[in-house]
């Protein structure tokens, strides 16, 4: 071995990288937006009903409304025949309550007036004059109608804190009255591109210089779970210029990512520069995930910081499987609901080495039968070979490798 | 049956209407965004590259770029010994070549100096001096090399018309060197609710009013699938008010749709308000959906209407399936690439009736063979429902229904 070669001390595994984000990050403060601005959004509370839903009984149907045992035995032969008293108008609550004998005309969501506990659908009826209506077909107590409170009972718990807001989400907070809803703020997560060899997009790489990646396809994950990207910059490998970005990010930022510097001499300089600021404590110097290993995670001024690898392939792979989970434990939520983990059968053998965790792009098709994943072999620097990804697939820890035809642990990644 | 009773005409299948969806709608007009604002947006034209990925061929590792034939046979024990010229800064390309029996130290990602095609590992060699590296392990042309244009090809297409930028995408745009790509334009997609019994959210209810729902599920859709939302308005079932506010929503948005008034009298306010404006086709009057048929889609002045169902569960189906497949019409992509449609195996029988598709709402849960399905037995004005569940059932339309353990279509909704 080299005198060159820098190993990695404070290797661990991805289950204890996962705990260690976990147990560090609470989630930040909350902030109130309106309901169409609440997609995606962590609740942040937990939320009660603090009415009933619906408020009053309500019919499902046109129809009319009556007392269920007045319609007993009817039939198309022997109708049961009754009293009209007038209709319901949607939106208006009935003044006057139906007696035996007697029903009215409600609409689809009218409200059932006192008296009445079921409603008969008209295609079931004939009124041969405004004040007749004949009932062909019994109903049953309830039938075709919602109960008051048959929704959501007043005080009960309408959505967690911690509940993701989907579309049914911004729907039932429409329907209890919350036209503003509190939600936890978006985690501001800086990323900080390094190397002397990289150059933004706009600009024409001189030979030996490359255009930035990682930016892009970290942000793009930030981005996509839920953080606001704030791009502090392209720093070049100099230890000065590396703090100040730093210490810019980890004032302006609630997660501050680090990427380049797969070289050896630069990933020390991650290292020295953190090193020198204050409340300064290294979580994990390297996982045992592959492509990714070279990935430091750190604590400072109670930001949590990643050093992600250069390679783009190694820095995604990490990224989606550890920032993701700074992101969400920022936003108090749980990464499990949000991961896509399926099973799908490989369709080639996959080496792998004990002792490391990998993680191989693949092309994941449906069959009819469940999904087939093919592995993309390349190298970890190549942005291709991800745009033509769907999908991980996942080697254990403690294996030598999976067999054409085994099933195994995915990873969805749209 | 009832002279009261309005039937459908025009009913057609899912199918049908997807088609008819598909041919009808184009997709809008295009506009360019910076990569970091590109997150979900679909490429508005094919993208190829301007120039080979990587521009020239890079180091994979820290090491010594060498001519792999002076390391033929070298061993622990008969070092290969080569004559170090000197060290491959990052971001510079190397001004000297590689003769034979010569090295130079590279860095990972540094460019290949002329005359070397293969670097060897700093972890297999000794530097006793700084003029000196022992070689230990052979090394095999383009081994520990990505070459000039290995990533992606000069005139290759990168990304496809239509593609979906994922965060993968956004880093190949900036390998590429584009800055600012053409995507479509959102549709603005403008929502009408109506009802006589409605009121917002903000608003307490009288009795026999309730809070609208519809505006935020199906708003809450149109957003997940890339669609802005402009909230028209509230409108009670009267035909001035209501043409008045169609008008605006032709006027400003791409699409239209009203929710609200499943009711007959208002469904037929519905259809008679889009015939009086100017250039309307009717292209479905009822589809064959369960929950969902009552669903009105017309054009008019070139812009599709669709007019759901009142129920909130109906209503959502409908947009689901439907609106959705506008949506990404109006994008230029492709529906399929977005809805996740699933297998799983149903925990219970389903009755159904021929003659109509029916959908299911399910708690979908995964177990270790696959994913089970619970379906969700409840009324479709319920939206509690709709928040347990996370996925729905198809159950075919010559179906009479499935059994306990079938397996089964699912539409998974998050």
């Amino acid at each position: 071995m080299s005198k060159h070669f820098t190993g990695f001390f404070n290797v661990k595994t991805r289950q204890e990288v996962e705990a260690l984000i976990s147990s560090t990050l609470h989630p930040l403060e909350s902030e109130t937006v309106p309901i169409f601005r609440s997609l995606d959004r962590i609740s942040a509370s937990p939320i009660r009903a603090e009415s009933s839903l619906p408020p009053f009984s309500r019919s499902t149907v046109d129809g009319y409304a009556v007392r269920s045992q007045d319609t007993f035995g009817a039939s198309e032969s022997f109708p049961a025949l009754l009293t009209l008293k007038g209709k319901i108008d949607m939106g208006t609550f009935p003044d006057v309550p139906i007696k035996t004998g007697e029903a009215m005309t409600i609409p689809t969501g009218g409200a059932l007036p006192e008296g009445a506990d079921a409603v008969v659908m008209v295609e079931h009826t004939e009124s041969p004059d405004p004040t007749l209506v004949e009932i062909y077909h019994p109903v049953s107590p309830l039938e075709n109608v919602i109960q008051a409170g048959e929704d959501i009972k007043e005080g009960n718990l309408a959505i967690r804190q911690g509940q993701r807001i989907r579309p049914q989400e911004m729907g039932l907070l429409g329907a209890l009255g919350i036209p503003y809803v509190r939600v936890t703020k978006r985690p501001v997560v800086g990323i900080i591109s390094t190397g002397n060899e990289i150059v933004n997009p706009e600009e024409t790489p001189l030979p030996g210089q490359i255009r930035d990646i990682n930016r892009f396809t970290i942000g793009g994950l930030v981005q996509k779970y839920g953080g606001e990207t704030r791009f502090i910059g392209l720093i070049p490998d100099e230890e000065r210029a590396l703090k100040q970005a730093c210490k810019e990010g980890i004032a302006t930022c609630d997660l501050l990512l680090l990427s380049g510097g797969s070289s050896v001499g630069v990933r020390d300089l991650t290292l020295t520069v953190l090193n020198t600021l204050p409340r300064f404590t290294l979580l994990a110097h390297g996982v045992s995930i592959s492509p990714g290993k070279p990935t430091i995670i750190a604590m400072v001024e109670g930001k949590m910081i990643f050093g992600l690898p250069g390679h783009p392939v190694s820095a995604w792979i990490i990224a989606h499987l550890l920032v993701t989970r700074a992101i969400t434990a920022l936003l108090g939520t749980d990464l499990n609901d949000t991961l896509r983990w399926e099973r799908a059968k490989v369709l080639e053998n996959i080496p792998s080495a004990q002792g490391r965790e990998d993680f191989v792009r693949a092309r994941v098709e449906k069959t009819g039968q469940g999904k087939n994943a093919i592995p993309i072999f390349s190298k970890s620097g190549l942005i291709s070979s991800l745009v033509e990804a769907n999908a991980l697939i996942r080697i254990p820890l403690n294996s030598e490798g999976v067999y054409k035809n085994d099933e195994v642990d995915i990873l969805m990644l749209t």
